[in-house]
């Protein structure tokens, strides 16, 4: 293995910047936005998360903006869709799964730099999770869309899972390497049930008069 | 009287917090989210606010990050609002005089810290009422409304007031009890005068073809 | 010439400020919003951009917030437009180009700074833009609407544009006068062309299923 963890990371980071990117684009194409807010959105998707984790944790300049890495692959992310729409779309349940990778390397890449900036294993745990869904959050914010990570398919629970994992294993000093992989395959493992298997929360019990019932009408024919 | 100056301020600032997350709990079950989507919106609801002033004034990582006092509270009633939804729904009233008490703590511990990190008496007064508000407008976005503060009831202004008391009597030389009880006794008086009383300020009069009637329409049943 | 660099460029930075405050107040009041919350997005859409930058390169209080002259220019365009609401209104095609100027301050002196804090040249162009595109963004997405900079009318890329010249002129040793001058020229001739003559960016090429266009169809009447 010629392959250093430095690099393992960058690349997983990387790649999970792309594929959250993609999702961004995609959702601003069908939201028929012009070529700039489709790279806005891929920008925004993803890096959003890691922009926010590293302002709370006051890394500033935030990763994502000290280098030009992360702006190239969500560029590139975000002209891949423009130009092949169709094709992206069709490839859905493919990116759906590498999606869950990519929350997965973000939950533990996010938990593990908030760790080393001195905050106590909950909290790094908590922005782990942030790392993960803030970019899709972000995303649905700016299309007026109520964040899909917070009513379903276990998306923020997978990744808060994760991040627990990767604390636990930090805790009772199990080094770097198995709690990340640990931690990643439970992730990726309820990702793919929720996604396969409809595994989901519970939502409160209502009264007969049922208030809500039309706004989670509305919202029901979301994306990705 | 055992009870310090400090202890009183935490007891206070925990209770704000526990409040706010409920508002939280209750507009995500009235939008469906689950189970993981109200503890977000708890924790968001209860402390945006005062991370936003804690970002801004280069306090990072923020108090509600730092410890997991504020997660806890958070989760605490996000977890009471899900399990007894329709009791916490049937308190609408007393809900809003606490919230009221939680919205003047808020502004006045928000003032102080503005103050503490060498703002000017202006600026710590908006942030003060920042901390107050920016919660509940979190909270709002993030469902994909109007913040309710922008529209009704003297909510910010009532904040605002409050910080202003704070920073005046700070300026005055008053110390700090004083002016904390004065600004909070003035932001739970006015918030009462709006609830009981109706008050509110004015809207821009409109030219006659009343072009903003429509949006007014779509979001006039909105809840807290 | 008496009139200093810096003078000149606080005068741009405040008139700029105003510009943009009006814009968020003439949304506001078209939105029925009341006259504090028509206030808080006069000051969210004549500052965010620049606060947010700050926050991202550590420039904590951000500018905005550590005098009170953008408080006090916010505040002003937010009453004047709520007392002379029909006349504002009716002022639009010249605020349109005022405000083009205003972008194109923005984008240089976001770009100044973010050059001044270290950042590669790059993202000191994209943080350039974002300080001219942020108050705008904030201002939609509190009242709930798609950010209109990402959709229309070259204004993001007008920004981008501005805030490039700048980095390259700086790069090539062209000094601060020449580089600002050119781009913000460069900046007000796009928001010209798009204004009196439509230009505009491609969207992407959707199937024949046409899935976007009811949310297209429900946005188009943006104003601002």
């Amino acid at each position: 293995m010629m392959l250093t963890t430095q690099t393992f990371v960058q690349v997983l980071d990387l790649g999970g910047t792309f594929v959250f990117a993609i999702s961004g684009a995609v959702a601003a194409v069908n939201r028929r936005l012009d070529l700039f807010g489709i790279l806005v959105l891929s920008f925004v998707a993803g890096n959003a998360g890691g922009i926010t984790r590293d302002v709370l944790i006051g890394a500033v300049p935030p990763a994502a903006l000290a280098t030009g890495h992360y702006l190239l692959a969500s560029v590139l992310a975000g002209l891949i869709t423009f130009v092949f729409y169709a094709g992206v779309d069709r490839l859905r349940a493919p990116v759906l799964m590498f999606d869950a990778v990519g929350l997965a390397f973000f939950a533990v890449a996010g938990t593990e730099k908030a760790l080393a900036f001195g905050l106590d294993p909950v909290m790094a745990a908590l922005l782990g999770m942030v790392t993960g869904i803030g970019g899709g959050m972000m995303r649905d914010v700016l299309l007026t869309e109520i964040p899909q990570v917070l009513r379903s398919d276990l998306y923020a629970v997978a990744a808060l899972a994760c991040a627990s994992i990767v604390v636990i294993g930090r805790v009772l000093g199990f080094g770097y390497a198995i709690p990340a992989l640990a931690g990643g395959a439970l992730c990726i493992g309820l990702r793919y049930m929720a996604i396969r298997h409809g595994w989901h929360l519970p939502i409160a019990h209502l009264s007969a008069r049922g208030r809500a019932a039309p706004d989670a009408e509305k919202d029901k024919d979301r994306d990705i």
